[in-house]
């Protein structure tokens, strides 16, 4: 055990062995003793995948969806893995069963790798375990991931937004979607699908997210708008192109990206290859606009505060339970003999005073 | 200027100078120099005002009952203040406009003291600044203190949570409500609201409302359902009677809370006195059980860990300045010379070193 172990184990993940990628991403899960180590030494092999979130409510079907993408991509001979992340359970079906490695149902091979990932520590926890999911996926060679969630709070938009494209499933006609849309998901959404599209109500469905996408209080779409807002208007199932007929004179790419909708039905497969061109087209988008390496810088300094403040908050509940507890001081707070202000000052003011020694 | 003016004010405020009051709450909300000395002063001279939060959609008629509300108590010769939360904007219309001391439309004198208050600051700052503003509110003498916010999101609840009674007002017959009682809003509610109780509907969500909390999943509920579910379902209109014909054996009070469910017409005040009557059946219950002491000690608990959580964030950023800032570390991650867990690492050993000294 101990170092020596731990070590092999990265190499044998490099190497390709799925169950060394299985065995990192539970001691992640669970935050084993170690697993910091070991992602810190899987970090330095990262950043050769491309990875999309796709987020939706519960019957929107994204499973169907992300089987059919990872069969896509399959097919075109490149590597899959996909993390399903239930922020809203301890426990998904497979971490009951034990056996949380499963094969899509449609793939033959191990080159589809699916893990699901359950709700444990505290909030924020959860996307920092992503992430590092993520990076064991990129590390051992996948050349796609996919992250696939419930859209509903601010958890699931931050385990998302891990991803460099995100994908909004939608379910037409269904009132459930409005609300989550309003509830922040519009926001960050690059491409929504409009699943089930030979539903009635799809078309409705199509032309309501478009209309909001156009109308989101957002300096980027509103400058888009200007540009070119009649044709994005007119173009209702558009999927990246942009035919600046009377633009001729910028040939540039467009400097901004608006959100496109794409129709799918993703029992049948229809419009998958509309959707893997569309979420081809972002990702050229992201590289070429540089947004790629901000979005990375971005999400580096949003996993140091992360990490930063669960450590602290460990760091202060262990202070405070060498001072007699949480409980103490709230009880003398309650009997007035000091106030939530002074056991602060007076829990911190050691730290406050070993940082500002150092800065001497 | 300085500590001789502040520990003025808080003399003033204890005094019972409404403009010392309302100083004392722009201080808190806006995070002044000096704002948490005038808090923990104030603290010493809390604990005698009863705490209502009311919350609930918008449209559902928070504002006209909190405004009959008041009116009843100060008709009953008490004292009231109402803190107003928007969490959802950074600005209230009363911060815009630069005066945010309305009287209640209804109320004819300074008794009634009416604060609307904005969403500054970082997340979990809201529930405190409230805290602190109810405690000013308390320590100024008002008997009845009502918080009022939108009931959308965690920290909604939050701020609702800083109150000893928690009503959820609801509007018959919309989508909307059961979509809020389902984000987690059903838990915390002590009494349910059905306002605009004429509106087509109401019995239906009344009948709704009643089956969700004797089916909610919750071990007191359940508790409940065994002891007396039979009449707590045929009592829909119940409102802290406990009427148990068939339990005479058992004299003592009910130990547990079921959540009562009161139609109002708050546009005429229909419903008010039964409120009123609800309110005070919970007040009674909470003090009776012990419950009201036992919430103080968690709300303390809560505060001191907030503090501690946003000050030692600000410790952290200042720390992370210190050292050439986020980016620079965030670059580093994306150029591969170090990970998050590193840096992690790096940021915190002086202080666990610090902490580890001081153990010794």
């Amino acid at each position: 055990m101990g170092q020596a172990v731990e070590s092999d184990l990265v190499e044998r993940l490099l190497d390709g062995e799925h169950r060394a990628l299985a065995r990192v991403i539970t001691k992640i899960e669970s935050q084993s003793p170690g697993y910091r180590d070991i992602v810190s030494e899987i970090h330095a092999h990262t950043g050769h995948a491309s990875v999309v979130g796709i987020t939706g409510s519960p019957g929107a079907g994204k499973s169907t969806l992300v089987d059919k993408l990872a069969k896509f991509y399959r097919d075109q001979g490149e590597t899959v893995g996909v993390i399903a992340v239930d922020p809203s359970s301890p426990y998904t079906g497979g971490a009951v069963l034990g056996d949380r490695i499963r094969m899509a149902s449609n793939v033959g091979d191990m080159d589809v790798f699916f893990r699901s990932m359950s709700a444990r520590g505290q909030l924020g926890g959860l996307s920092t375990a992503t992430a590092d999911a993520v990076k064991a996926l990129d590390a051992f060679g996948k050349d796609r991931i996919i992250i696939e969630t419930v859209g509903a709070g601010q958890n699931e938009v931050d385990v998302v937004k891990t991803a460099d494209t995100v994908v909004v499933l939608v379910q037409p006609g269904s009132g459930d979607d409005v609300q989550m849309l309003k509830a922040g998901i519009l926001e960050i959404g690059d491409v929504f699908v409009v699943n089930k599209a030979d539903m009635e109500g799809a078309s409705r469905t199509v032309a309501e997210l478009e209309e909001m996408i156009h109308l989101r209080d957002d300096p980027r779409a509103k400058l888009d708008m200007g540009h070119h807002g009649a044709e994005a208007m007119g173009d209702h199932h558009g999927h990246g192109e942009h035919t600046d007929d009377d633009q001729d004179d910028e040939p540039e790419p467009d400097p901004v990206w608006t959100p496109q909708v794409v129709e799918t039905i993703a029992t049948t497969g229809e419009g998958i290859d509309e959707l893997v061109e569309t979420l081809s087209d972002h990702y050229t988008y992201l590289a070429e606009s540089g947004e790629l390496d901000e979005k990375a810088r971005q999400r580096a300094a949003e996993e140091i505060r992360q990490l930063l403040r669960s450590d602290v908050n460990r760091l202060l509940e262990r202070e405070l339970d060498d001072r007699g507890g949480i409980d103490d001081f709230a009880s003398a707070v309650v009997d007035k003999e000091t106030d939530p202000y002074a056991v602060t000052e007076d829990v911190l003011e050691p730290l406050r005073e070993c940082l500002e020694d150092r800065d001497d």
